[in-house]
């Protein structure tokens, strides 16, 4: 019997995705009937996404799943109506695509190339960074992004501690938790990259205080999410020189507004949520896999907690 | 018996070197009188730096080795008073830098990270890259430096060609050789690193017919040495839009002089000769090893042979 599969996407994309979800499952060895349009209550599985069309999930009342193409969900999990099991994409090209973004943003800092590509005076100054193995970063959040992350930066040759929430042993990372550990890798990091989820216990996570604990002029670079951060502080620490420069690629509000003073500060660069994008073929080989699981009856990969919120 | 080892690097310098070269030849066994200042006819080492004070090398009866600080040789290789042993540095610390510098130039083309620090309009228009895997490499010169670059790259994601005059075998780059393997790699690479040694036959190896070989729109990075490019031949191509961006560290002349076409060019980035700069402290732990391994009686490590010019 074949299944019915609704994508509920960005419209723009069903183009794209469409011939690469068919494969996707053919190659899973699913019998499905795949479509952006069909009734509510005929749909066994939902691919959905933020920027698609569905809010109110109340009339899908045989879905199994829905499968969320974004691996931020912060945004549906506190949507009452979602009542049916949900996942978040990880996705191999995601993780891939956020650790060249966030290596590209850490060597940037490390070796100072703005003074190279920013030069309107054409100045002839000679500046030798330390090696990367005298530069330490922390990463905040050491899920799967985070961990693609702190694999790429100890390969070029940085050390890398990796703070999260509940203790983790990642292999070659210094792995720090609790609000403790927090501190101590702040207290030592000169570039920061921010990847936890958007909670309510994680909004904030650098705020005037944990700003203070850094060494002075430490980077920031924030792929994660917009309030991880609070502005006023952040703002504040670029100004006193506490932090040298912040790469932001997300936002309270996106966009980013126009007369945003991010946009204005010499020592923040805005980057317009482009840190990892989905990306299609391979996003469509793990809904293809999470739909053979559940009908084979194992647990849905990547599962979310309500209560948690990721 | 004291060994006699003459500083004959940058005098500004000497205060940096002293010390670290004291110790590494202790940690070495060495027994050494080590001084910036000492008669000709005593030195038994030298260790040299073209931006140093020695060019007539006659003097030096009884010199067994001038080691140089650089890794690039091609202006003393030519020096016909030089009859002693020469050897150019090879330093962990170097090849560390340099892989740095390149994999940082590399991500930034990638990504196109210009496009978010040049941003005086304040777009907000995301760009996503393809990932590192569908970016096609190539490294023209495969010695210790173009090795230590190829590793960085290879665990960033990027495919790796590696081109040289003899044909090598490096584990997970794909190899090539000789003239015709010169036009395979460049017809295939989207980025070019140029990391050759500059001889007679390595002058100009980025030539208008080489230059017209790569896809439209590559991207030219060179640390090695400014001559291996012709100049004009690049500034064409640029104009024209084959070449999408070149970001230069070497020049024929340095500093890059101020009315250089080079410094106008939009689709250009100079920077001050710093993609590898010798790291004092793994510097002299190599020149120790090296009088170590002579006053044993061993094979001088990095010998400069000088049909080659490297």
């Amino acid at each position: 019997m074949s299944l019915n599969v609704l994508y509920a996407g960005r419209p723009d994309m069903w183009d794209t995705y469409a011939p690469l979800l068919a494969r996707a499952c053919a190659e899973a060895g699913l019998d499905v009937t795949l479509s952006n349009s069909m009734p509510p209550e005929d749909v066994d599985y939902m691919i959905f996404a933020t920027n698609g069309l569905v809010s109110d999930f109340t009339p899908y009342t045989r879905t199994k799943a829905v499968l969320s193409l974004w691996a931020g969900v912060e945004t549906i999990v506190t949507n009452t109506t979602l009542t049916q099991p949900l996942t978040r994409m990880v996705d191999v090209g995601l993780a891939q695509g956020m650790s060249e973004w966030v290596a590209g943003h850490a060597l940037r800092h490390h070796l100072g190339t703005d003074l190279d590509v920013v030069n309107p005076t054409h100045e002839w100054t000679p500046h030798v960074p330390p090696l990367a193995a005298d530069r330490q970063v922390a990463i905040l959040g050491m899920g799967a992004l985070g961990q693609a992350c702190a694999k790429t930066l100890r390969a070029i040759g940085f050390p890398v501690i990796g703070w999260s929430r509940t203790q983790k042993t990642v292999p070659d990372v210094e792995c720090l938790s609790g609000s403790e550990g927090l501190d101590e890798a702040l207290s030592r990091a000169q570039i920061v990259v921010t990847l936890l989820p958007f909670t309510a216990e994680t909004e904030n996570t650098l705020n005037a205080r944990t700003l203070s604990l850094l060494p002075r002029g430490a980077f920031i670079i924030n792929p994660g999410r917009g309030p991880l951060i609070d502005d006023e502080a952040l703002l504040a620490a670029l100004d006193s020189g506490q932090i040298g420069h912040a790469t932001l690629d997300v936002f309270r509000v996106e966009p980013l507004p126009a007369d945003h003073p991010y946009w204005q500060h010499p020592n923040v660069t805005v980057t317009p949520h482009i840190a990892a994008d989905t990306r299609p073929r391979t996003a469509a080989q793990a809904i293809a896999q999470n739909i053979r699981r559940s009908e084979n009856g194992e647990p849905l990969l990547h599962l979310v907690d309500r209560q948690l919120g990721y």
